[in-house]
């Protein structure tokens, strides 16, 4: 099969990729739309150490599967997969809790799809635990289903910290504007900052309203989510921040940074750390209509021209560049 | 008056400082016995720029004061001094909080007794606004109520993560110490790290166990105190703490220093600053004798001695040094 391969000299598209093999308890799975993320653009330049297929924003369609109702079905998918088992030695007081029902994404053990020990998405096929795919409702058509996993990233944060009142976004990224949407469908006041004025509309369309990163903050925040991507974001966060405020830090930047983190006790800000998130409430929101991703969407291409769709998803501005097997 | 102060060239003990004029709702202190914490020692370095009379940790008797039943009584002091007044500009939604009731540690334009716009308590004499100003039981001697500013400060931690069943506190100086104390003091059962040996028998004293910081790290806390005052100490708590766990960060570090975040992310950490707390429990457990501080005084000097002091309590190892004008 065709599969786009991060490799030690970088991504390159191969055609004749084995077919992945379904363990027990494991689907298969024929991609029918994917996404492209940061962590993709920062996996192809090293991070993580992972050779192997990228990709982990996918919509598809089970072509093999022994779990009932599975099979033929239009899915999204779970991209954590537990170990499934509790850790190894003594239990202690209190017990470990890592492999325990809906702890998958923190399991030590875990693979996690085109990121970490298991092949993913920028392919014909890909291969997950039954238990991480999730059937989709035939109103949500590809093109909005495939925001799953990022929608799911951005809704952690109202597990983490509740539906604020109001609410800062630094980056107008699409994870960025994900964020925003989010809150905003619950009904936060929330202000963008970013570096585009072209994603202005965007913000607008989805329910917040763009700003200038200009560097000019009031301190008076109850919540910021960082969402640049860039090693200077925290630190605006928490010149942003009002005392006792809450920072979510929303995406990684690999490696060690200059951080001052002084201000962080001063003003006793809580920095929370957000990740993957659940997949039941992102489908509601997206198929309800609620949250329209439709304006996030740069470009469509073709998995065979994904090496260029992945240069052009690393340009300044550029948001969601979709490939299609 | 004696004053120890901080000048742009180190720290120097006058014998003619101006006696502290009181301000309307202040009051005016005789310094009875003050504590050298840390952050004196920062502060002795250029930290914050303050240059004036440094201490924070005090007990004196009240020598003038307006307000009813102060007057005579032997008190300990919060050392954060709000403006008083609501902040300018038109009220926002939600209306800004930091000048209102119980928030005067995080009013923009506090001072700080000792640390920032206001002379501190290694002086015979200080000025505090009475509301700052807690009467001491008969039954609390100085020798232990001196201990109120950093108890308070450990208790802190109790009002914004509760009262955990156990916790991990990096740093076996005497705020990691008085942490661990705090922290058994309501139950929990709590390891302290560091490099003291000396120090094991000082933490079983308050009801700890201590360990040494062999960097051998289960990733299996739940809680984790850093309290090493370095800059190592927030990856050795990111390495300590269970995913979706809490790093309380009560020391502070200055300036700028490599962190990678990338695990507090991927592990979802939740980063909490934390710096001074409430003085009516602190004073409330060192009165009960529930937390008996007397391990933790290496040595009392006189004021006289102040330099001196300062010098002793920088050495490794050295726990609470006391001043005594």
């Amino acid at each position: 099969m065709r599969a786009l391969l991060s490799t030690p000299t970088g991504v390159a598209l191969t055609r004749d990729h084995p077919d992945p093999a379904p363990g027990p308890d494991e689907s298969l799975v024929r991609v029918t739309l994917a996404g492209v993320c940061a962590t993709d653009l920062e996996l192809a330049r090293g991070y993580m150490d992972f050779h192997g297929v990228i990709g982990h924003e996918f919509v598809g369609v089970v072509e093999r599967s022994d779990r009932p109702g599975l099979q033929g079905r239009r899915v999204v998918g779970e991209i954590n997969a537990s170990c499934g088992r509790l850790p190894r030695g003594p239990p202690r007081p209190p017990p470990r809790r890592r492999c325990r029902a809906g702890n998958a994404r923190h399991c030590t053990q875990r693979t996690v799809l085109g990121i970490a020990g298991r092949d993913g998405a920028f392919a014909d096929r890909l291969v997950l635990p039954d238990a991480n795919l999730h059937p989709l409702p035939e109103a949500l058509p590809d093109e909005r289903a495939v925001f799953t996993e990022p929608v799911a990233a951005a809704w952690r944060i109202t597990e983490q910290v509740g539906h604020p009142d109001r609410a800062l976004v630094l980056g107008d990224g699409h994870m960025g504007l994900l964020v925003a949407a989010v809150l905003a469908s619950g009904g936060a006041d929330v202000a963008v900052r970013g570096r585009h004025r072209a994603h202005a509309g965007i913000a607008t369309a989805l329910g917040a309203t763009w700003h200038p990163a200009d560097g000019r903050e009031t301190g008076d925040w109850p919540l910021v989510i960082e969402a640049t991507g860039s090693s200077h974001g925290l630190s605006q966060a928490l010149a942003a921040v009002q005392p006792c405020g809450t920072v979510v830090l929303k995406t990684t930047v690999a490696g060690a940074h200059d951080l001052d983190l002084a201000p962080l006790v001063i003003d006793e800000v809580t920095l929370i750390g957000s990740r993957c998130g659940p997949f039941a409430p992102a489908i509601d929101l997206l198929a309800s209509g609620r949250l329209d991703p439709a304006p996030l969407v740069h470009r469509v291409f073709g998995l065979d021209d994904g090496e260029r769709a992945l240069g052009e998803a690393a340009r300044p501005g550029v948001l969601k560049i979709l490939l299609r097997p």
